[in-house]
């Protein structure tokens, strides 16, 4: 059984338990981080924390202390090597409306099986379930507020594709349920900016890192159209190459440009894997 | 100490615990319902249970039966009286990520206390935190993504003012953070349509009723400023009379028709505590 942090404890999953006044449950009020595990080394987690204490300043819950230290102890007690590390923060008990009273916050980190990696190229579904406008929520960061991207991706499935496509107000490409997205066109990356909605994700940022010249734009579909590769990127699964775009029909066979960035991302793994 | 239904039996609250793997813990990924309580007697319970089915629909977790019988078993545990009564039903343990897997959805009744009522008429802040549209959440639905709504009020807060006046993209008056919002002009009722992204409202559709002739519009704020009255709903506390709205520093004094209003649904909740 699973060793989960929750509350300054180390517990087994069956006995980490939370009151059903947290607030977290009563209205996804938290912001949570996914970190892939390598080797028993969370890949870029520099990069997830700065994220997190991001979205926590954005929703004004007060940062915890020492998120690093936790990690360390659910992986040496879980002896984990591979899978994902989710390290959940929310608002705490308190009040029981949507105004806070003085709260705590409750902090869970779990470890959690690794992803299932598609093993082709995918096909997404151009969703009816619009993005979360950035003028609503702070998008940029990953907020416990998890039924859009539910919504849209049970659409997806259900039209047989593995994720859904999502647009802003505007009909701007944003990202998929659960991943962003880059197309190549002319040889050039283009990703959407963070304006349209799209989660500022740490392996988007790591692929604009190592892909060194991206673009970060307000583009309709009819830009992947002529797009020479499509691919979707998150940290649970790292690259994803895009087949197609439903019901446009819209198809890319190209996998150069997107086999280098997986080869460079693997590359970087390895090295990070090794420092630590 | 209190009673709290959850997912088949009644337990003192220090013992109705969740999992972390409960998907309203980890995304929000459920609806609620908070229905008054008058005398031992759950006030437009029909129309809460109408609402909550609707909702679950829209967000596809399938119903569960007989909602009023539990209700009935929670009300007569705790011996409750006056106060409010919460329904939440969750999609329940199951996967990781946003897409779910077949799930038991998680069902949480509990009582909690009475809402405290502003003893005057209130101040709102306009707020810049924009409501969440309906074409991207089911926003008619009280859904469990209570982020958008915390945000503004504590906005508000700090401003001073008791509750934020939230607008959609477009600039239209959509509701409060907690409260649908009403107002009159020429000593007729108006309040935002649901394409605004407000909530359908229980105390909102009872006052429809007991008014008699409502216009739902799509009205920028300019729309209040010539009004004689306006005035908030909501179930945990009725009616509540606005005097000013910041910083545009609109105000309002009149109270006619919302003092008939506030008397013609006291009488309407004597009738229904009589009734049962």
């Amino acid at each position: 059984m699973n060793i989960i942090y929750i509350n300054e404890k180390l517990l087994p999953s069956d006995q980490a338990l939370l009151s059903v006044d947290e607030r977290g449950f009563r209205f996804g009020d938290g912001v949570f981080e996914t970190i892939a595990l390598h080797g028993g080394v969370p890949y870029l987690l520099h990069y997830h924390l700065e994220r997190l204490q991001a979205g926590l300043q954005a929703i004004h819950i007060p940062a915890p202390v020492s998120l690093d230290e936790i990690l360390r102890e659910v992986i040496a007690a879980n002896k984990a090597k591979d899978g994902i590390i989710r390290i959940y923060v929310s608002r705490g008990i308190g009040s029981q409306g949507y105004l806070p009273t003085a709260t705590t916050p409750t902090i869970v980190v779990q470890w959690l099986q690794p992803a299932v990696k598609a093993d082709a190229a995918v096909k997404l579904w151009l969703s009816s379930v619009e993005k979360i406008s950035p003028r609503a929520l702070p998008t940029h960061a990953k907020l416990a507020q998890g039924l859009n991207a539910t919504l849209a991706r049970m659409q997806a499935r259900e039209q047989g594709c593995h994720d859904a496509l999502q647009l802003d107000a505007k009909g701007h490409i944003s990202e998929a349920s659960s991943a962003n997205i880059f197309w190549v066109k002319q040889g050039k990356l283009f990703t959407p900016a963070l304006t349209t909605g799209a989660l500022a994700g740490v392996t988007r940022r790591r692929i604009m890192e190592l892909a060194g010249d991206v673009s970060e734009a307000e583009a309709t579909p009819e830009a992947l159209q002529q797009a020479e590769e499509v691919f979707l990127t998150n940290a649970s699964t790292g690259i994803t190459a895009v087949a197609t775009l439903l019901p446009l029909n819209y198809t890319w066979n190209g996998s150069n440009i997107t086999g280098q960035l997986i080869e460079k991302r693997e590359a970087d793994i390895r090295a990070q894997t090794a420092k630590s």
